[in-house]
């Protein structure tokens, strides 16, 4: 799914901090780096890595999370706090407890979250000294929602944040706001996705739960950078009610506000993929007239994933037969004489087959085009199926020499 | 599987051609091919690639094999015959018809392989040129199999043969000869892995299926450069019978006749994976301790296809955090608490991670190791997940600059 209609969402700025109620802060020293969201007493659900090697972090949060409250969450960089043992696990604590006593914070309604490098000590010291720091810091302003952005970026180029407001089908309005780090589905030194929602409306942990799971598998799960998985991935939506509008009815939320989720999340994991390692150009492919869903996103997922298309995108090459091959080895169910695939960037777009005839030949003008849409550094990919009403698309980037250098040249 | 013990196996030389019985050739122009094994009344059997996108000759031969006989095998390089309709398969008609008539071969005995650019016209005028010399040319000589190997070659930058005899367990010996091409499990722009095994043993069409079968699952399918498949794979066996060795006993294959195809297949294998585009170190994974051999062999390839971990061998980097979760995200059954690591290169060994406690951190002499370790060309990589007794081998390269430059340089 792509959000192609955007009526009744409104880009707002401000981003976790545009949401009443919620406090934010970060601060840095050198690569590690302490951020904090206090948001009393609010519903919330996460979801976690499905990696089987779990930070201790991630352990934790995954354990406290189950009553479905959450008032703070203390996420740090530099130190990914995975592989780290029973010491790894006392470091969480002690950060949940100072914050705890600090703040008068029960624990468990303290969540936690750490990205970096794995298999490392964390520097206690350190990370207590800016968490000390980042409670102090705490305030309800945009630059606190840009100080947290900033605060757990690891191979980040840039922070990211982004923030909707969203008119109900009731036309009552709520706002939605969220931070993310991540330049790989797990960086190259430094790890993991990490991505921190709020919104003010009001929301039973049970329904964030299935709402958060649906804009997730639409946005962060449909996005590759490498195809690594990292040990430390977490999202969490916290919803703290303060707008008062109750947005589920006859137990089905809000269909506006499901869409501004998924725009939400959408936009911040295209914040990922364009920041991606070594990433020269943005990539969108969309998979339609698949015969499931999942079939849709497999499809679109594997070309997103080939390292073969990635290369012929940075190289500029219009090389469908790479698309199509992606498709063919995802296992999906598809004919060969009926794929179309076709490319557009801008205001230029080609068909590149057609009802499995292939039209990018030499010498034709439809190749001529799609060497013309290569040169862009905004591509999209459309494969029809045409055996089918299911579609799914995914964002990713090309494979670069500096993909190869910052993942190679990094030395531990 | 990986053949640590050679007893009763020795490399020979000569390739397919150190067979009786076997003929060969190959003929160049360009970028063009055509490579015939001429073995005739030999029972035979193949695999196929799994992509859904098949191209022509793939097919084709899939269809004529049923019949579990085999003369001749066709095979040209430069064009792919993928992805080219009607046309496409009259084209591979044309070229079986041309050698029927030419050798007074039934059709139905003639199989057929092609690698190269897909979607492209085949060029016929050129093709069956090659073809009525490679059947000239049709010899039983080493020189003559490594024209064969030499005419399938695409990206290959060296041709691949290897051959072996084997003392059967009633002592009694037998040969087999391969030869193979490819350089990733796609390549860039010419697609596709071909092997073409032979062998004087007496089995029939189901044993040789049988045994195939295994032979390439602990081989070709252990490899990975780039983790794409092609529309064009296909690994054959002709087993022609002229050692007059009946290698079958109360419905059991010799085992030392497989142990002898595993080590050929998996000798042809690894020469693919040296010669993987822009490869410039050699990897082995081991996984040991797992629950079931499936679990061995998908922990085992995760490694070896995660980009993060090739590209820190790239940069020498013994990163065993990649190594952990590559494995964790596999989605196979471990235990973090229980995983042991290691690394060896020649002379040197040492161990990473024991029994889930971190052993190669700043300062620690495991470390040290491990960086020399790294400096080495060919890295071998044994983790033990120590909750089973499974285990599988896979092979590998590093990702480099020159991976990239190769699939990004070739424009259609």
């Amino acid at each position: 799914m792509k959000i192609r209609n955007l009526e009744n969402i409104k880009a707002i700025s401000g981003g976790i901090c545009s949401v009443e109620g919620v406090d934010a802060s970060g601060t840095r020293y050198g690569k590690y780096g302490v951020s904090i969201i206090s948001n009393l007493d609010s519903n919330a659900s996460a979801v976690f890595t499905s990696n089987k090697i779990k930070a201790a972090p991630i352990e934790y949060t995954e354990k406290i999370i189950k009553n479905g409250k959450l008032s703070l969450i203390i996420a740090n960089s530099g130190n990914a706090n995975c592989f780290t043992g029973k010491e790894g696990m006392d470091d969480c604590l002690k950060m949940v407890d100072f914050a705890s006593q600090k703040l008068n914070i029960p624990p468990n309604l303290i969540a936690t979250a750490s990205t970096g490098v794995i298999g490392r000590k964390m520097p206690m010291d350190i990370l207590l000294n800016l968490e000390e720091k980042s409670i102090k810091n705490l305030n309800h302003s945009s630059k606190s929602s840009t100080a947290f952005a900033k605060g757990i970026m690891t191979t980040d180029t840039v922070s990211k944040e982004f923030a909707v407001e969203v008119t109900l089908t009731n036309n009552q309005k709520v706002k939605i706001g969220g931070v993310t780090k991540g330049t790989g589905m797990i960086a190259p030194n430094m790890g993991t996705m990490l991505s921190f929602l709020v919104t003010d409306a009001k929301l039973s942990a049970e329904e964030i739960n299935k709402s958060l799971k649906i804009a997730v598998d639409n946005s962060f799960n449909m996005i590759v950078v490498d195809g690594d998985e990292s040990t430390n991935d977490i999202a969490i939506l916290m919803a703290n009610g303060k707008s008062n509008c109750n947005l589920v009815d006859n137990g089905k939320i809000d269909s506006n506000f499901q869409k501004g989720l998924n725009y939400l999340c959408q936009e911040l994991a295209q914040m990922m993929v364009r920041d991606g390692e070594g990433a020269s150009k943005f990539l969108e492919v969309t998979v339609k007239g698949a015969k499931s869903e999942n079939d849709a996103r497999n499809a679109s997922k594997s070309v997103i994933s080939s390292s073969l298309f990635k290369s012929a995108v940075f190289g500029g090459d219009p090389n469908w037969g790479r698309i199509a091959a992606a498709i063919g080895y995802s296992g999906v169910s598809m004919k060969q004489d009926k794929i179309s695939i076709s490319i557009k960037s801008k205001d230029l777009f080609t068909d590149l087959v057609k009802d499995g005839i292939p039209l990018a030949f030499d010498g034709s003008e439809n190749l001529t085009i799609a060497e013309k849409i290569m040169e862009n550094n905004e591509i999209e990919v459309i494969a029809d199926l045409n055996i089918g009403e299911f579609e799914a698309t995914s964002w990713g980037c090309d494979l670069t020499y500096d993909y190869v250098k910052i993942n190679a040249e990094y030395t531990t």
